[in-house]
């Protein structure tokens, strides 16, 4: 590629939907399937959903979830059994007619969310309280044939997900569980993605189909926009009785389960790219990089003997420690590099140059904003440490203030428009609970309520509804979503 | 459940089939699906995939290899590209024909494998030999839909594996990497599994559609029957041909890459419960399992303090090094317990009494065999890590004596017919390359040819085809196989 080829040429600012998928083409992420809906996870990009996996799957076996498979194709009776299911999705399923060259008895739905294949199999197993609580995950692709336009990650007709699903004896201890799945989503992306997330339940019309109650982590992408970057869901006793999750309690008296679920899928990848990236490419946070350090050398033809050796022996020590690369390619020079590791997405670069080999130093330079410090040799991995350590503390930052800066008050269908229309981000308002409500902002301005406060019993930011005037129930905060 | 239910009640021996289809479920791998042919895999199935996957994703990347993940889908058109594929895989394909409440322009196959939406990628992404070797693998179920009865991770129509695709500059580099593959295999099998591989190739007739030479590991089942355990295919010029792979050599003259592909399944778990398992149930090598030890107190009212405590100690110091469940169930007795441990393929027992607990000692059963030492409680932790090993050693050395048994040699229809019929195993003999004497075989006895000799020099065992008696070219190896 030239370098021209290789360099970003759309604004973030200006044309963040072309930005995004030039970012996410050329920083070898994802290319586009021939099939209209579908996409290639390339390498680097899936090495971003592995460590993702990594983090949260650590986190599930931690707390009691185990791992299992269940087939890919759902029979269309079972997903009939519960007819919320059905409403919501029919019209997103992909259906297998026929195998080899017979076609089948009965079409099989490839599985759009699990469900209704999960749930009867936990009713077998479960038997007595003792085999509750019940936590099974399972990693796995799911379709949905939405008519959209693509957006790899945020948007595609097939993605890779994890999908909890968990059976408890009570109400209380079913929604112990969803807030603990919905806080390890939270710890993802803070702790590891460098995005604060805002936790609230959704309205319900616009809960999971048969749910109880949807919680959801939105988080606000720089362009004002939220994303539902996961969900856990408490399912009440709904499928539990669709599906016969009947249990005997410590006294002999039959009961009917309580149920989960809750997924996070690789939209979060959407999210990351979205939030920290920019017109150079690629910005990760250092637990996420594929490559944490690249190290270049700089030199001349009198100093390359004593450059390479100093550059190739400081990333040597390093590569313990971290996940190092050392750029020694003689085709390259050294601009063509920075280029190339700042699409990537490389949080720190180390420039070793005659200068830095004559005073026993090292140059660092911090990929979100160019900033350079220099560190003495002899303490290299502690150096690198902390600046990755500044790395993730800029990105967080940033995000951060996004976030405090884009939640606004308003109150008066046009000063909600308005506030949205002119600022993105996130407007608080008093709502009724009327989706109609809702609907009058939707028409206009393609916003939604996004999230309400997690606690019920808070009470409405005004004392009424921001669109209809009617008496406020609750805050619904307004946003713009992917 | 009654310990009558809890129990294998077939027999290894006389009902192999029942037998294995017994342990399977009782000892909770995976149960039957509503639609035939396909399983769910329970938690402690899945732990031994994901083991398997760890060991193997470790030395993929240790060698080069990068994961994706392809779409799950491939468009009617793009499998028609390479004719061997369509003819090879047609009638097993499951289609994708709606999407939602609509017919789809294009059917979607739903990958049997995935050379034919890869390939195509591969091509797009290889310009010059700098791009080469190019290493993609993924991990992800497959669908093909083979009308036999199902065998849970034997005989499925959805199925996990792994699948390796990669181009090279040369003929020989491609051949450099399906035989690395195929030692990764033999080394899963071997030092993971506990069970000796024979690695040869397919006949002709047998290939991997348009591959020119596919390797094979065979593992011999108790019962006689041999396992493709995993292949590897030489693909040759022929894909890169179909999907025009071409590269740039050091000369800028434009080339054809040379590829391969390579996958193991599930069918791994397979051959490995089938090879070690008995008539109490699941056996597990230590590598695997995901409880490597049980320790479980046995105490009357007078003594229960004192073991309980004794074990609890124990169990906590060996809970750093090794995975180890502490059973002090009060409601299940030590024999119940030791049912359940040995039906769950447990490798190491670790019964703690009053004897123990006043010699300062542990006394250690081993799964396979239901030896017992006893060990001294100061130098537990060696004594454990010493009776697995020997639970390894016992493990394969059994496989191992069955491999070296049950190779036999037969010349002549009527002899080799004779020997597979009586002893089951592989029978060697010479054989003159024609598909036509193998059918004389598997008519007959449903024996075919498994496995030729990898290198193609090797002498033939006799001078004559053992069938047709023409002049022979190779040694061929029949045997029954699942
Ligand atoms: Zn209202
Ligand atoms: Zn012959």
């Amino acid at each position: 590629m030239t370098e021209q080829e290789l360099g970003i040429t759309e604004s973030k600012e200006h044309n963040p939907g072309e930005w995004y998928a030039e970012v996410v083409q050329k920083s070898g992420l994802a290319d586009y399937a021939p099939m209209g809906g579908f996409i290639v996870t390339r390498p680097r990009g899936y090495a971003l959903w592995e460590r993702l996996q990594n983090h949260l799957d650590g986190w599930f076996k931690e707390t009691g979830v185990q791992n299992s498979y269940f087939p890919m194709f759902i029979p269309e009776s079972y997903l009939e059994r519960e007819k919320d299911i059905v409403e919501g999705f029919d019209p997103e399923v992909a259906w297998v007619t026929h195998g080899g060259h017979d076609e089948l008895e009965e079409r099989l739905a490839v599985r759009p969310t699990s469900e209704s294949i999960i749930t009867p199999f936990i009713a077998q197993w479960v038997r007595s309280h003792r085999d509750l609580p019940m936590r099974l995950n399972q990693w796995c692709s799911v379709v949905r044939w939405e008519a959209t336009e693509t957006k790899p990650f945020f948007r595609t007709k097939e993605f890779l997900w994890q999908e909890g699903h968990t059976a408890h004896a009570t109400h209380e201890d079913a929604w112990e569980e969803t807030m603990t799945r919905l806080h390890q989503y939270e710890r993802l992306y803070e702790e590891v993605m460098a995005i604060p997330g805002m936790l609230g339940r959704k309205p319900d019309h616009d809960k999971f189909p048969g749910a109880h109650t949807t919680t959801t982590i939105e988080a606000l992408m720089p362009d004002g926009k939220s994303v539902q970057a996961g969900t856990s869901h408490h399912l009440g006793t709904s499928f539990a009785e669709a599906f016969g999750i009947e249990y005997t309690d410590e006294d002999e008296i039959e009961r009917t389960a309580h149920t989960t679920s809750w997924g996070l899928s690789w939209r979060a990848l959407g999210a990351l790219i979205m939030t920290h990236s920019d017109d150079q490419g690629l910005v990760l946070p250092p637990a996420l990089a594929p490559t944490q350090v690249v190290v270049v050398p700089i030199w001349q033809a009198d100093t390359e003997d004593a450059v390479k050796e100093y550059a190739a022996d400081l990333a040597a020590e390093l590569d313990g420690e971290f996940r190092v690369e050392y750029d020694d390619r003689d085709e390259r020079n050294p601009g063509f590099k920075f280029n190339e590791h700042e699409l990537n997405g490389v949080p720190l670069r180390i420039e070793i140059g005659p200068h830095e080999v004559d005073d026993g130093e090292a140059t660092l330079v911090h990929r979100p904003d160019g900033e350079s410090e220099v560190a003495s040799r002899a303490e290299i991995g502690d150096a690198v440490d902390d600046a990755l350590d500044t790395v993730y503390a800029k990105l967080y930052a940033a995000a951060e203030e996004n976030l405090a800066e884009n939640v606004r008050e308003a109150h008066g269908r046009g000063d909600i428009l308005g506030t949205i229309g002119r600022y993105g981000g996130y407007v608080k308002t008093g709502w009724c609970g009327d989706e109609d409500c809702e609907a009058v902002i939707k028409d206009e301005i393609a916003a939604e309520i996004v999230m309400l406060p997690l606690d019920d019993d808070e009470g409405a930011v005004h004392d009424t509804c921001g669109i209809c005037h009617d008496e406020a129930e609750e805050t619904a905060y307004f946003a713009k979503s992917y």
